[in-house]
């Protein structure tokens, strides 16, 4: 069985996973920890625990139980002092309580979800994102950083405090895979966060797994604006010491009109720069027009990679290594 | 095997069907949905919910599940909007959201503790607990009726408001038991608000299953005070419309000093004023000193029956039906 590892946080790891699971791979997701916003950064604030939300939506998308489990671990109660919080970050906080590790506690509840895979947390330390930008402004936590429209006139740093310790799992599972996938993901709020865990990039660099980075369809206003493809390579290799990338998927499909008019104010499609015969051109846009979920207290994305159509381009990698 | 059936509601059902899991029975729980206090009332006020605190605990009860799972049930968040909820709590409230239905939450909640047995809401109209005393004053709802140290100069009535419906399955499960326990637990908050639900009283009368009583150890301070057994007895069947019990368990146990002294403001222990064939004395009271759960926003008894004790009389009668 191959073995293939996803390495991101958010919505991004949760459509390229949920989409491999139907095949029979032997997958881990590894997720970021800096998330603070909406009801994980409560849950942080108030219960002192590590951020339930990126590690919630890898279980559910690892998840062989009913479709009213998985519902319910993506439920959000609307009302009183629970409003905004999702099922399975409660889950996942009171395990955390009970077992006294957030280790355990992911553990447990891919046990109680029956999960196909591992989910892997990138450290276990309480970290913080933090960024400064070309102005002197400092970004504090990763909410912060993702709401900021001022990242593309330049920043100084971005870093995790206090500096974390890697999850050695985490390394593991990058050495022993047949394939690493990186993306698609905010790039400063998932993906360079990963990168920023000393060991990760250089596990990146070292693995004999062929690398795989599957690039956004839609530049973040603000943050990575009119970024081509060939952008988002240099950025993300900043941070990985290296080109290191043996494939590189990028859309050709088109989104629907209604979505991309909806989009216009949120930024605009990624186009490729690049004649490299890495590049792998497919259509891997969702035509489903999502609802934004009632309660949350983030706004999702509604321009997304189709899940099926994702893992089936990438099974045409993964199938033949 | 036999089919027993246990009435009631709190930890006077908690104990009783803890017990009688480690034998080979058909075990049913019918629980009161009058509950309102602590993170029960919340969640009914916060969300519209039916009240989730009692039927956790028969739920955790009869789960079959690891330690861990029955401790994460019971696990109270303490800082912030989730403070004072019990996980469980939680699990049924976001369940009944998810499903549309308490009883399916119920069911599913279950499945996800591995329960032995049936737990039954009486009913699953959104029913409050009212009570009108002899000097016009409304308690209302159970907390009210909880704290209230003025039943005792005597009430003009109490009742369930609005009127509900039965749940027909509590009905069926009481015609085709072998036995039907009735107590321990709260006169007001728990046994009588059973009761009061149409049908449950009558089906009490009809059924051939033997009725068998289980008198508090304490009587509650302002509602029951210096009851004896005789007492107790009449207050019940005053809403059953007759004396339906078979046997009447009465303890004549000793509960530890230090306990009792903690407890002479809280009640004084009921005493035995029947000579009656049916009593069957026994030493029932748990001697371990238990610890208040940290995070709980109501008071627990701490003078209880032992869960071991009890089951073990009760099988005496229940093994030669």
């Amino acid at each position: 069985m191959k073995k293939v590892v996803v390495i991101g946080g958010g919505t991004g790891n949760f459509t390229v996973l949920s989409g491999l699971k139907n095949y029979n791979l032997d997958l881990s997701a590894i997720v970021s920890m800096a998330d603070d916003g909406g009801s994980t950064g409560i849950l942080r604030d108030e219960l002192g625990v590590l951020p339930p939300g990126d590690v919630r939506q890898c279980l559910v998308a690892l998840s062989d139980s009913s479709r009213l489990m998985r519902g319910l671990m993506n439920y959000r109660f609307e009302n009183g002092g629970l409003g905004g919080h999702s099922f399975g970050n409660l889950l996942l906080s009171a395990l955390e309580k009970v077992t006294g590790s957030f280790e355990k506690a992911v553990e447990e509840a891919g046990r109680i979800l029956s999960i196909k895979g591992k989910v892997i947390p990138v450290t276990t330390n309480p970290v913080r994102l933090k960024m400064i930008l070309s102005n002197s402004k400092v970004l504090e936590g990763e909410k912060e950083v993702h709401l900021s429209t001022e990242i593309h006139r330049g920043y100084k740093s971005i870093y995790l405090e206090p500096f974390p310790e890697v999850n050695k799992r985490a390394i593991d599972e990058i050495m022993n895979a047949d394939a690493v996938i990186l993306g698609p993901g905010g790039m400063y709020t998932s993906l360079i966060p990963n990168l920023l865990v000393d060991g990760i990039s250089k596990s990146l660099r070292d693995t004999q797994a062929k690398k795989i980075f599957i690039v956004n369809l839609i530049n973040k206003k603000g943050q990575t604006p009119k970024f081509k493809v060939g952008d988002h390579l240099r950025e993300i290799q900043r941070y990985i010491g290296k080109d290191i990338f043996d494939y590189v998927l990028v859309n050709n499909g088109k989104p629907a009109k209604e979505l991309l008019a909806a989009y216009s104010e949120e930024g605009d499609p990624v186009e490729n720069d690049l004649h490299d015969p890495r590049i792998i051109h497919a259509d891997l846009v969702s035509n489903a027009l999502k609802e934004v979920q009632k309660g949350d207290t983030l706004q999702r994305n509604l321009i997304r990679h189709d899940q099926e159509k994702l893992a089936s381009e990438l099974m045409k990698i993964v199938a033949h290594l």
